[in-house]
């Protein structure tokens, strides 16, 4: 059913950069607004909205349904031209914003046939509202990570002498559907040893040694919502000293930049204050990626916490704190945990413990 | 390695359409040229290609690769705006192609900033192009369908009492593994009964009956080229009456069609045929669906073997014959086999026998 607060949000966010109508064409952002999901693939899909109309949703008859979303419904064949239909609804006068996602076969046709005077990417405006989550999209939120708690605490019972990542891996979505996830939100990463250290490793016949590091990236989702947490074991033995300083120094950069989120700061001061942590040990060079990315309906939505971005936090923006230290020589540390924003501070979704736990 | 005869095939069919440059972006279209499958995600990927000019590779730093591949790499940085290496490489007097899957978040600033005098959706000249493959890719089509023959003789095996479609179907990539392949080429269609009425059917938890059809519509990937068959057989009995009377009327539309594919006439009088079998018979209405799909790297690729479609053939094409009838009440039964059109005739790819099996 349409979700009127979430239309007149974006609608303001909207007009505050210059839109009064747009074509909304992202499944997952259509899905955000009317709670119904269409796998349209490379047909036309939009959800026209406007200041002062009502919403529309273009549809191909092929996905056609009968619940009633509170949208009204104009319904294309294969065979149609788009074209006019999309006229049908649009204010030919004003601007239109068409989704970041739209591609050429549609978007050539509708500036050369001139639907609109002008055609912007609206995509900063709805995607600004979507990183605002609001009550029920928080407490989703907070259940998908809580079942990635409980997750991690069954992965670590699943390596033992002689398993290999890929083994590990392939257990880890009947254990998270058990807990009452429906899926991934993404393919589990486990990395053992130097494997660690490659932020972009995928598991795979590489068998575990007593002295490893065992990384977890995993997460699952809940109600379309996602999770995503790093943690790192060691197996067989206490670490190294190398090891253990590696870990608490990246343990640190997470701590102390959750520590500081609030609301009203910048991106930008988060990840420096991670990042400070990490340089200060000389070990800069080795951290190799922004500190987090917004989080929601996916894994990985429009924001980071990075160096570059000065944009401000904001009460209910949701992202993931994952600084890492990737020296194959040495070791490989990720430690990540997804938080809500509040006006005081920040509420830690992950619960799961980082002191370090021998594992085996 | 850069393919030199597939690049001037797709500049010769460009310029036929008024393009004398574009920038492909479809991985696959890229993989076809190059030889490599870039996996970019929503970053920006592109394959300059110009009549005068040597062809340019626009590619994020993230992807970059040693391999040479005979042509330029020119790299961008996610933090970089991305118009002005457009620009380092597009020759702004002449109209640009760009690829139908482009997406606004590049296409609009592309227009904005005016990368070229007129910008157009090239992927007609390339998608034409793809549609003739060569000797190369024809004897890689021939073994993913000779592997899906293979198959389609286990896959009948698997179905016996008390089993269900999804249990079959869960078994199905491990035999395509095991026959040389790498992976579907879309999921496996297993379907019992009543359910084989409905061409897009998934498997579920029906259990197979005495008296049911069992239809297969199945494919696998070698070599990233797609196989695509579909077969129905009769559990434990020899089918009633009308199961045969329709097994044999889309068995004959099968083969009356492929009796006249050749190079040179329209892709309507394919289908005509067979929807003209079927119609003879009082059937028609029970045919939805187009008659064939063009495939190669992908299992749906541009051209449509349909009503509506007076395209003329040429050797080298490769598309499905697949006529079906669906009535729930008597039954569901598609019979297809892919084909590659020659001057003469047709060679078919699929020879696993189409006489009526009665199995389990």
């Amino acid at each position: 059913m349409l979700d009127r607060n979430r239309l007149d949000r974006v609608l303001t966010n909207l007009n505050q950069t210059g839109l009064d109508q747009m074509i909304i064409s992202d499944p997952l952002a259509i899905k955000w607004l009317t709670g119904r999901r269409f796998y349209a693939g490379e047909r036309f899909l939009g959800l026209y909205i406007a200041k002062d109309r009502e919403p529309v949703l273009l549809l191909n008859a092929l996905f056609q349904f009968d619940e009633d979303l509170g949208v009204r419904k104009l319904l294309h064949k294969d065979t149609d031209d788009i074209i006019p239909f999309i006229q049908s609804v649009v204010d030919p006068r004003k601007k239109l914003g068409v989704d970041k996602i739209l591609t050429a076969k549609f978007l050539l046709p509708m500036i050369d046939r001139g639907v609109a005077v002008r055609i912007e990417n609206g995509s900063p405006g709805v995607d600004r509202t979507r990183a605002v989550k609001d009550e029920e999209e928080k407490e989703l939120m907070r259940i998908s990570s809580k079942i990635n708690d409980m997750a991690m605490e069954q992965f670590k019972g699943l390596v033992h002498e002689g398993v290999t990542e890929r083994e590990v891996a392939a257990q880890t979505l009947d254990i998270y559907k058990s807990l009452g996830a429906e899926a991934f939100s993404f393919p589990s990463i486990v990395a053992f040893g130097a494997n660690a250290a490659d932020p972009h490793h995928m598991p795979d016949d590489t068998v575990v040694k007593e002295g490893d590091t065992v990384l977890f990236d995993v997460g699952c989702m809940y109600h379309g919502y996602c999770s995503d947490m790093t943690r790192v074991f060691f197996f067989k033995k206490e670490p190294s000293s190398v090891q253990k300083k590696i870990y608490n120094i990246v343990r640190k950069a997470n701590e102390d930049a959750e520590a500081m989120v609030k609301a009203g700061i910048t991106l930008h001061s988060i990840d420096k204050t991670a990042r400070d942590v990490i340089r200060a040990e000389g070990y800069g060079e080795y951290f190799t990626h922004r500190l987090g990315h917004f989080i929601g309906l996916e894994d990985h939505e429009a924001g980071d916490v990075a160096e570059n971005n000065m944009t401000l936090t904001e009460a209910g923006n949701i992202f993931s704190i994952e600084p890492g230290i990737y020296k194959a020589d040495e070791a490989g540390v990720r430690i990540e945990d997804l938080v809500i924003v509040t006006e005081e501070g920040c509420e830690v979704l992950n619960r799961f413990p980082k002191d370090i736990q021998i594992i085996g």
